[in-house]
């Protein structure tokens, strides 16, 4: 289940990368870039982090191909797409916590710290998102948006606890994910967020 | 051959991230940082995505100081320099293709699918100048610019497929190598570019 | 003594990204995530540019909460913080200093050429800056302040010609200590800096 979560969110982030990219009127070539660095980029930030060697997509090709194939079929169908912004903004929540989940596997899988744990899920789900908007100059909506990065770090929280309980893997897969999606969700439709650091005082 | 044009190459790519620390008002250590990243940047992000290691300058230092002191050479002669501007995009376009050809060697020789090699290839080629934009703050030029990472692509394809079809290497590389050039050049002297996906509609 | 250093270090370049979130209204968690990577980026650059896995933070989960905990103390405080201006500066330089001697020892471990050395000093004493500064979005600061990562750049020369001449290993640390500290203070108090180099001729 989660591998087919994990396709539809690649495919989700890349079109959110081809969007940003055709924002700053890129070429055909850099909306292929971000919308690449978009949906693998997270994963591959992490590989590097943990020395997970070799990076997930140099073993699976095909995702280079969908993530590629969803940028030029974002590109086509752009005009329309104001219609689907809600279904996108699921989709993306999909996407949220189907790499975070995926992240902490890897890092539990190779022994880390819970600490790093955590925090290979997180990378895994928001790093992505950093990366198109860094490329895209702006500030990471990640940093000002509604609960999106929290959301993340709560599924790891869950994730990492219920295992800890002994819960079983699947359920614990699917517990996380519905609590998540649910936090999520709420964010969006009822503008939860993080309180906002402000800070005007020049120091240096 | 292709190690001389590689010697020239950096140099040619630690001059342009050298001027282009100088736009923005850089001292001597950014300039020097910028001309680094540049020039060698893209085969070491490479390196680090295919997991070989030591990364290749680190086994080279005589290719550091190099890189160095064409970015010394350029804060001293940078007056007289928009008289050099077209010697210096065919030195940068011969940078770019020997770069790509170098890329796709590495990944090959390590035994990756050949989705990664081209992407190895093209990564070394424009990773470089990426880092130099995202550094001097503006979006990366390399997407938004007249044929240039397609060209990249160009010649990975094509050395990719010459190799198939059992072309020796050496006849392969030069011939991927004045195909990447002329079509370089006749982006730069003709304007060829791809189309731009312009997208104002916000989603989010 | 290094490593108590190095804590007073981390914490001090944790307080100095919290705070530059803070100009640019990042929510609790963007504030997190620029004060881990302000204090221990640099370290984590280093690591995977010279393949040394697993990464430090990785085996220190404990530096991380310190990294955090300083984060969240900074929001807390900041308000009170203009007052601070000056040991804040101090703070950062000795931070500055221990990455760059940290950074060394993790080279010359490793057995790399000088050259690599000091790059590895300064990477680990200044790219946490970099990473923090691109992040928000601005050209970085390193690259056109007073002497910064000069300093850097000298204490990894002593650190590295004292140990040539057979010094040992404690009184090196101790001397290329004190001399980068007051050459920092100087650049400080006195405004030292590096000629930039201001280049308006656009070139292509």
């Amino acid at each position: 289940m989660l591998s087919t979560i994990y396709l539809i969110a690649i495919t989700a982030e890349a079109m959110t990368g081809a969007l940003a990219a055709g924002r700053r009127n890129m070429d055909l070539f850099g909306v292929m870039v971000i919308a690449f660095l978009t949906a693998l980029g997270g994963g591959t930030v992490r590989d590097i982090i943990l020395g997970h060697y070799p990076i997930a997509w140099t073993q699976h090709p095909e995702y280079v191909w969908l993530v590629l194939s969803a940028g030029l079929f974002t590109v086509l169908v752009a005009r329309f797409m104001h219609h689907l912004g809600r279904i996108f903004l699921v989709l993306d929540a999909l996407g949220l916590i189907a790499f975070t989940l995926i992240g902490c596997e890897v890092a539990l899988t190779m022994g880390y710290h819970p600490t790093v744990v955590i925090m290979a899920g997180m990378i895994t789900g928001i790093a992505g998102g950093v990366l198109r908007d860094i490329l895209c100059s702006r500030v990471p909506v990640v940093f000002r948006h509604e609960l999106y990065a929290s959301v993340s770090l709560l599924v790891a929280l869950c994730y990492l606890g219920f295992g800890e309980f002994g819960v079983k893997h699947d359920v614990n897969v699917l517990v996380s994910f519905a609590l998540g999606l649910t936090v999520r969700l709420c964010a969006i439709y009822r503008g939860w967020r993080l309180p906002v650091f402000s800070y005007r005082q020049p120091i240096d």
